[in-house]
């Protein structure tokens, strides 16, 4: 764990608990609003709020493994010797990931046959992503984090392929109220998702000691944000937008 | 961080722990009652418990942070060295305050277009108004929280003459029986509004010390405690009397 300055501290301190209520105020209102959509699209609006609720769990461990770090006394700051756990976030994606993929799926509403392929081999190739991804974050050396950061992005090259024109076919086929919105979310996932690699190479790329924590911890709490409550309100809007031109509602 | 008397460090302390029971009581309130309104006035309510919901979350994050900044044994209070951290309050408004002018948007049940215009609008001047606040808000230097001040009343200003111009037209699309509801809304609105910007000036006027401390503390919780609570109870109301005046339900 490198030493930060009290600024950074306070900085993704804050960004931390920032994600706590975000993720917090997701959940609740995935929940409370699933009965506004459609039976067919409720199961998809239930992931969306298990996946922030999984998040908002993991950021209140990540919460208390930066403050037991850390002892800032008078305006000073000192390492208590305590590890950070870099681990929470990867078995939170690994949890979250392939569950994304899945809500995006679910308020597709493909085929249950195209469903099921396409949600196993997507969710498969994330969680294979994520794990190729955690040698590379918990390693210093440069050279072992390209490597595993490599093999990462293969997966995370054939998914980001498999909805970027998978994706673009199916659109035709939803409601036309429901097409921008859907486009949207293939864009913000893609927007979203790259962000990940882009945070993981910033400790490569010459940034060092607390700066490079800063900029990696707000990094991807910044991209957690966007690509599960954000892109979970966009989900939300989907499935909204598509039970009121069906007539089962 | 001013040292505070004894009397001033309780006066505080019991402010937050009142502002965690009302906020949770609310939220309780808005989730179990939202049922009651009819589905078109539901996220309206949705939206309104997690305004208090963030609320609650950010009072425990403030009360515990006002605890570890003192010690109180045997009558005696000193200070332990460990600051108070004012982001909590603007991480929250800047989460609950365009959440708010979302839920009195969505009471107001206007056209598609116009609700997502308007959300947009007045959400995005909540949000720079907040962050304008900020830096002068951590600073003691009255030139720079003038400044800061100065600049955030702009989009303050704003949003008041669009909710008291804006809203004041609309009033008269309302059915007869709510009118007088969301005329209440609006003048609760423009008052509790009010009090952020006189309560930031207090120390500069004068107030030191302690006193300045406990006189923020207490004003910005009684504001955050109308505004988001009791505010919220009257878009409760605005959304239960439109339920009964129409025939959806």
């Amino acid at each position: 764990m490198e030493p930060v300055s009290l600024g950074q501290f306070h900085l993704v301190h804050n960004a931390f608990s920032f994600a706590i209520a975000v993720m917090g105020a997701a959940t609740a209102f995935f929940f409370l609003n699933r009965s506004q959509v459609a039976p067919a699209y409720r199961t998809a609006i239930t992931i969306t709020g298990i996946v922030t609720l999984i998040a908002m769990y993991h950021y209140l461990r990540i919460f208390a493994s930066w403050e037991a770090g850390f002892a800032v006394l008078n305006g000073e700051i000192k390492q208590t010797g305590v590890a950070f756990n870099d681990a929470y976030r990867y078995v939170d994606w690994l949890l979250t990931v392939p569950l994304l993929l899945v809500e995006l799926i679910l308020v597709m509403r493909l085929s249950p046959s195209e469903t099921m392929a396409k949600a196993t081999k997507l969710g498969a190739l994330a969680a294979i992503m994520v794990l190729l991804g955690y040698p590379g974050e918990i390693s210093g050396d440069s050279g072992t984090r390209w490597l595993w950061w490599s093999l990462s992005m293969i997966p995370f090259l054939i998914i980001m392929f498999d909805l970027f024109v998978g994706l673009k076919a199916s659109i035709e086929s939803q409601p036309p109220a429901a097409r921008g919105l859907v486009s949207a979310a293939r864009w913000v996932t893609v927007f979203s998702w790259c962000f990940y690699p882009v945070v993981f190479v910033l400790p490569m790329l010459g940034i060092t000691g607390g700066n490079a924590t800063t900029a990696v911890q707000v990094g991807y709490t910044v991209a957690d944000i966007v690509s599960k409550a954000m892109f979970g309100v966009l989900i939300y809007m989907i499935a909204a937008r598509k039970s009121e031109s069906e007539p089962q509602h």
